[in-house]
């Protein structure tokens, strides 16, 4: 991201939609925005640095709203999630979170969202950034499914840290300590709708609300923050530096349409061998048989503290192309400039170096295992 | 919109993508953005009101990019496109433009892009803000249909207001004057790969320059800039007060997948009596038979100058919610207060009065003829 001091205003019009926090998330002091899913996410309140120790302190509440569900039911609900996606969900229990790559017919990611199991035939997709409701729609209208296919009035909002489940449970009883990781529950507080769920994007633990009516926006954030008092809450964001340093992909950062899972590390999601015919399951057959000629590794980038690239940096090989730096941060906790980046596969071995060509000048890089992808 | 002097930051990540024109918009001065398509876009440059009458008094060149084309190619991509839209297409010329609305099977509006018919089989839409592409790929897929879908290097330029024509003139030849409203040619420009349609989002006049490999951006921006300097060229965008005086519609701001052709004023794109069983057609002929229950109207809002809405303004009478105001801006123009808003079918007749609650109070409306719509 470029440094705060010259970023740009953004413009705000309906079609730039407001999350149900938006007016708590302006009074909190959020002070930059991103538009996701059509929608505008903040993007840091202190400063990137001090969200950030937030987060890896205590504990720091974030309207992630954007993260749009597209709500699938019908007869046919499981028979269409199952085609979007080469994860095998045959076992995938009711009340079960899965991370689900939708893939087209080239293999060619579509979006990474979470998958929620609300009923046998009942799912949410928290999505990713991209319009993972028209593929649905588009394909289930395609293939004649009898499924229903909208967005649901539902809103997540983000408690992470060590302290968020001290927090959690200070809100809806110790029973929630019980819930484990990407699972969730239904519940409510004082009258408001709500789905508690063990996830998050950040590696640091915590919880999901998934509010299930906008009107309690203002209240549910107001009673995070008075419940996360005792833990130092703060508000936040998903974090630039700790999805980094976390190796977290994110969707149109680390990858596009144009890569396939095997180039971004998420071939163990790819069940190429269940019964469903999937789509995109010949293509990701071709693909593994070949082998990738790229993929994402974890870099760590020479010399003095950078700010993060806002679009790919290059990189090279002797004066060659070889790949590009995708994602990147200093990183406050280990003190050094950290990379996700799409490499030609004979230069992704831990240790390869390479050349990376940014704005202010060429930075050596090294493959390495912080971050761990 | 919100005042210039409050709007918050903009994150700048390689996810919100930069046009081939991005530094040479913030190198003229581009203070604000939007993310639309998943790509920057300028929003104003030395100020919305001082952009705005550069458009209308001489010419005004705009990076609008992330209109993102979606490219269909293969012997089913008539088919497909036809599939797509209500509007008959059977007389679309290669060389012609076209509004096509693309709804889905219930009628709902996916986006409203524009045409581009470059071959028998080879077509470009011109998209609003909503991933089509992805639509389009999955209606295809579903329907087993033999075409290619993406996302080519395509990037337009729109030259628009009254002296627009002299300027591309000057830089192509006088038979640019010959090239009619949404019909469009081939060209170069020192090399540079282009289309040349006369079209863009005002009623101002002018062109849209395709520019058909990235790498030129800059130096399509600075030939613009300079074949522009004897006609007073300024950099601008699109303009939020220009459009909502002449009534042009804005997919996610003044229509969504929630409302139909007919409530938006696009039926009489809509033909039902066609033979292709495009989709959405029996649920159109449904709507068009019992008539919608609300539409899009012009509307005049009382008393002092406003800001323009950064999101939805509820309407009443006599304290009943009868519709919302979805665009709204102080006309330069006409000085006064202009809306599109979408009201209940009863309260649409000319001359009709409500209350408009703004987030400062209570203004009177009137459904008005201007903005036309």
């Amino acid at each position: 991201m470029l440094a705060t001091q010259t970023l740009p205003a953004i413009g705000i019009v309906q079609r730039t939609r407001k999350s149900p926090f938006f007016d708590a998330t302006i009074q909190s002091g959020a002070q930059g925005f991103t538009v996701y899913n059509h929608m505008l996410m903040p993007i840091y309140y202190e400063s990137p640095e001090a969200d950030y120790w937030h987060l890896m302190n205590n504990v720091s509440m974030w309207d992630v709203a954007a993260e749009r569900q597209v709500e699938i039911t019908g007869p046919d609900a499981f028979k269409l999630v199952q085609l979007l996606t080469p994860r095998n969900l045959s076992k995938c229990k009711i009340g079960q979170c899965k991370y689900v790559p939708l893939v087209d017919e080239n293999g060619g990611i579509i979006n990474d969202p979470v998958l929620l199991r609300l009923a046998e035939n009942h799912f949410w997709l928290s999505l990713a950034d991209s319009d993972g409701l028209l593929w649905a729609k588009g394909v289930a209208l395609g293939y004649g499914l009898d499924v229903t296919i909208s967005e649901p009035d539902v809103s997540p909002l983000a408690i992470q840290g060590p302290k968020a489940e001290d927090v959690v449970a200070d809100m809806f009883g110790e029973w929630i300590r019980d819930i484990r990781f990407f699972y969730f529950k239904e519940a409510t507080l004082d009258g408001i709708p709500l789905i508690i769920a063990r996830s998050g994007w950040s590696k640091q633990g915590g919880f999901e609300l998934y509010l299930r009516d906008g009107k309690y926006g203002a209240e549910l954030w107001n009673k995070v923050a008075e419940a996360g008092k005792p833990y130092g809450i703060a508000p936040g964001t998903p974090s630039g530096i700790e999805r980094v340093e976390s190796g977290l992909l994110s969707y149109g950062n680390d990858m596009t349409l144009e890569n396939n899972p095997y180039e971004v590390g998420l071939g163990r999601y790819c069940d190429l061998d269940q019964p469903v015919d999937f789509i995109g399951k010949e293509a990701l057959k071709a693909i593994k048989a070949k082998g990738v000629s790229q993929k994402l590794v974890g870099v760590e980038i020479a010399g003095e503290r950078i700010s993060g690239n806002s679009s790919y940096w290059p990189i090279q090989k002797d004066g060659v192309e070889i790949g590009k730096v995708t994602s990147s941060a200093y990183s406050l906790r280990y003190e050094k400039n950290l990379a996700i980046a799409m490499v030609a596969i004979e230069h992704t071995d831990l240790g390869s170096t390479f050349d990376i060509i940014t704005p202010d000048g060429v930075r050596n890089g090294t493959v390495s295992d912080t971050p761990k992808l």
